[in-house]
């Protein structure tokens, strides 16, 4: 803080008593790679953002101008905690486009979705508890577990997320006592595998967390940005067919990836009884999520705005997606093997003859190009030859000299 | 959530195995008063908002536009964890104006300061770990001990705030082993009280703190809402002239009582070692604090709005403050006494005759009026006869009135 703080920060360090999780925390992997992005001529595959191009900024513009306009006071004071009621109805009518039967009364506004995990998280996981998690992972939410004190056991996954047969031979193994207390998937082009559950395995699964009394946990930010193949219903609506089976599933859905993550709107849909605690948690929190950013959402929601502008962007992300992976394939035909996604903003990868994808970034850095190593979505033991390539922000151009400079990279190494 | 879980929502309760501090959690005493606040011709001395008639709302509205139209990006797109770099940069300069040696990397941008003081208990408060604060204190910092599971000790106050010789004692009876980690408090026209801290007291509670190496969390939302007596430094600003001292305080500001709450834009200024677990900690509650209400707020400090809006607001609070208190004097000058503040939102008051504030509150509500309880601001045992009564929302004429329905509900008890 003050210079003097800093010259002697070692020294302090040792003297503060800080909490378990917090004696050597490490901030996220991928944030560490963000001094790269800014160097001029950087091609970035590395970030999990939404294209900045790609934003609607005439329609938000309105929308931000209508919302102070029409009620000011409701933008500049405190809140609801759960949510400012009007954007909780125009929400349960998005997820009743999902398919999931939903009144304003079952959603709760959450500052981004990251909080409604850290919510949950805070009602359910004390110190030891286990959780399971997809493997590979979002890496927040992995780390929202660390902190969180969680045990966390991995689940396999496959180029089709989840091995739903693996799984029920693992939870057949534990015993009830210490049984797992959430399972944490995206089960909707996942990040970072780009990977879809298919249908059969979702309702396998629905039917898995009910009987074994495990809350299901479906992050789902990039359902609506699917540019082919067929549509699959979320777990919580696949969930009706299953009596009992809603109590289980927690799901989190945000404004961040489909329209903009600067305003910090997400929600969750979660059984009442742990609804109720998370709203407690959320009173401590941030007493709020920021009404101003709220009432701009539900503008935007209610003007028939959002329908248009996901016809665009995902026409947009599958036309990057494409040009991605047709650079890949031209440069770099031997070198990388992937996948490629139906939707989402994410290519995952392995790179052939077990090479490192940290060495490969680094010289990769030197040529321009950036991704994030996959080493960043493993808990424990990760596949170093692994590695995501997001295609949401550079343009089709960007992408095929971003790859050409990756095989280049690679013909190094 | 759908109509059989609402059916069946206690046995549902009984199935899940929530954390300890969320198997019977409360909300907040004051947030179950919300219900009467809206009832027609009710008069709040309730609330701890800023009243809405005192919003700039032109020069906040100035402040969005501008922000929106100069650099949409920055208002859509995530931001950096710890803060806007820019609006690091204006609170620095409003910190300097508080006679705060600081830089905008000493900044930590929260959502609201709620969210600071949680962030810190994360760092630094395990399950049975100590925590002291004021008593009678601010319901949702109790709350937040209450859930980070801390061993809660109160602290003595008097008119003038903490008893800083009681603690004295206090703190020397403790072993090394157990000592509390940190001490919470509003020194400056405190909640509930309204009570100030004299620049005596902050000077020992700041060398008591370093001595005994406990974080000082300086909690100052009021802290410019002055409008009698003579300003008074942080404790953070005293700190500097004892050294090492401000290693051991933490401070949080917010925008929330000065321009408004529907931003939620708080922020700490804390000792490196803390702001960077802070940091860590914040990057899975959030990611960020909207960019939207960031860009917005530094927009308003940088217009120079915010001294003439200040002068504006506490004008207003020191004549409906006046009011309130003249009015009581007129109607109840025997049912109650109090203590009159020189700024912030709050006069505390205890009724004669050891009545119960929340019998009285019942009768007040049939009269159209409301206060809240003292019971709200206590860790263990209350001062039933305690209230609070908030002067910031009510016209000087509907004080008046609200303080003659007061005196006829007491006649009444």
């Amino acid at each position: 803080m003050t210079s003097s703080n800093a010259t002697h920060s070692a020294a302090h360090e040792a003297t503060y008593e800080f909490t378990a999780p917090f004696r050597a925390p490490q901030g996220s992997p991928i944030r560490e790679l963000f001094k790269y992005v800014g160097r001029p001529g950087m091609i970035s595959f590395a970030g999990g953002y939404p294209s900045k191009d790609l934003f609607d900024r005439e329609g938000l513009g309105r929308a931000l101008e209508a919302a102070y306009r029409d009620d000011p006071i409701a933008c500049l004071q405190y809140g609801d905690t759960a949510g400012a009621p009007r954007l909780r109805q125009s929400l349960a009518r998005l997820m009743a486009a999902r398919g999931v039967r939903c009144e304003a009364d079952d959603i709760m506004v959450t500052t981004g979705s990251q909080q409604g995990f850290d919510l949950l998280l805070r009602t359910l996981i004390a110190p030891g508890d286990t959780a399971l998690i997809e493997e590979p992972a979002y890496p927040a939410a992995i780390q929202a577990l660390r902190l969180a004190g969680a045990n966390i056991v991995t689940v396999r996954t496959d180029r089709d997320g989840i091995d739903v047969q693996a799984l029920a031979a693992q939870l057949d193994a534990w015993s009830e006592a210490n049984k797992p207390k959430l399972l944490y998937t995206v089960p909707t082009f996942a990040n970072p595998t780009g990977a879809t559950l298919p249908r059969v395995r979702r309702e396998a699964l629905v039917r898995l967390a009910a009987a074994h009394r495990i809350v299901l946990v479906e992050d789902d930010p990039y359902g609506e940005l699917r540019f082919s193949g067929e549509s699959v219903p979320p777990m919580l609506a696949l969930a009706e067919q299953c009596p009992g089976a809603r109590d289980w599933i927690v799901y989190f859905g945000s404004l961040s990836k489909i329209v903009a993550p600067g305003l910090r709107i997400g929600w969750a849909v979660a059984p009442a009884a742990i609804a109720r605690r998370m709203i407690v948690a959320k009173q401590t929190s941030d007493l709020c999520t920021a009404p101003l950013a709220q009432e701009t959402a539900r503008h935007y929601l209610d003007s028939g705005s959002l329908e248009p502008h996901l016809r665009s962007i995902v026409g947009a992300y599958r036309s990057r997606c494409e040009a991605l992976l047709n650079a890949l394939t031209h440069f770099a035909p031997h070198d990388v093997r992937f996948a490629a996604p139906e939707g989402g903003m994410f290519v995952w990868a392995r790179l052939a003859g077990g090479r490192d994808a940290g060495e490969i970034l680094k010289r990769a850095i030197e040529q321009n190009v950036m991704f994030v190593p996959g080493v960043a979505f493993y808990v424990r033991e990760p596949d170093v030859c692994s590695l995501r390539l997001s295609f949401a922000a550079p343009s089709e151009a960007e992408a095929f000299e971003g790859a050409r400079r990756l095989a280049s990279a690679l013909s190094q190494g």
